[in-house]
């Protein structure tokens, strides 16, 4: 059932709009109770971003072999669903229903961040796991230099963000997060303690330029 | 008349709160005329944003002598304001208003955004000047990095942002656009040509690991 509420979903958003869009019109074309859909979702603007943006569970991140990969796979995905035109349209609705509903910011937190933030700590581990981080860093760094300033990107500053961008958000975001590794768990490259602006400085100096 | 109006807004939502605010009682306050208090700010929303976490322009941003320092004043900075619970209830909301009203959103990339975005650009050419960026970034990328990732977490994600989160943003922004520069300008260390996970790498490997 979960199904043919978000497929219809998309559909009624295909043909007529976010605007448009009823909770109404979804349980009439999918031909489930209203009941049904508001158990799910306490809002149009929630189920909305399920249908456009993912479900309350996310398959496991493509393993690509290296973090940078990793990351690039995994923001590529959420790009193209988060820069659709109607995802524009549902994000801030969804925002600014979050700020004012602590307990749809609750259930969002629960399920769609929580898909995100576990997506994120598996792509950590693995990278951990390689060797190309020093140790875990916390997902949540990642989530809001990734996800985070794509969000802003588009959502607030409303940038028309192409994949030169996002290979850089990418570049910058598995750069910066193998220094805080580094930092945090005492690599040499990390220069993990003492110097409280080491790990800003221009990658590491090579020894033969020091 | 700019400060009076922008002082009042603050004391009123001091007083009462954000949703008590209006821009009559703003107008009354302040004894100015409504159309005075509209031809600066289109609504509520922006004249409580502008009240709240910085006006149409910035003072300069301080020069502590390194680029890692230079960001993480600037972004305490923002914090501080960005945080306060009143901009946690003014920002969603204009995020929606922005989203629903092209000249609005237009009038705040070319005024607010576009003073971030400035005192971004003059930290990036300092670190150029000093030499600690191998050629300029564009000030878009350290926007999403740094304040997007910021608004993110502080507006959509509702985290409660602390010092240590700040500064591990921070230092994996520097790092993170230090590569980027040493990539798109060619220094040895960013790997630029051929090696598209290059500069993803754990920091560049020391000479005598590699």
């Amino acid at each position: 059932m979960d199904h043919k509420i978000l497929q219809t979903t998309r559909e009624l958003i295909d043909e007529a709009g976010y605007p448009a869009l009823t909770v109404d019109r979804v349980a009439a074309r999918a031909g489930v109770g209203k009941a049904a859909i508001y158990r799910r979702y306490a809002s149009k603007a929630e189920m909305a971003f399920a249908a456009l943006v993912h479900g309350q569970r996310l398959p496991p991140p493509a393993d690509t072999g290296s973090l940078h990969g990793d990351l690039l796979e995994l923001t590529r995905t959420f790009h193209a669903r988060m820069a659709a035109p109607a995802a524009r349209h549902v994000a801030p609705a969804l925002m600014s229903e979050l700020a004012a509903n602590p307990e749809l910011d609750s259930r969002f937190q629960d399920t769609f961040l929580a898909a995100e933030h576990a997506g994120l700590a598996e792509i950590v581990e693995r990278a951990v796991a390689r060797g190309e981080l020093a140790g875990p860093v916390d997902p949540t760094i990642v989530h809001l230099l990734l996800l985070g300033s794509l969000a802003a990107g588009l959502y607030i500053i409303n940038l028309p963000v192409d994949d030169a961008m996002i290979t850089d958000l990418v570049t910058a975001t598995a750069t910066g997060i193998t220094a805080l590794a580094g930092r945090h768990h005492g690599e040499p490259g990390g220069e993990p303690h003492g110097d409280p602006h080491g790990a800003a400085r221009p990658g590491p100096p090579s020894p033969d330029r020091a």
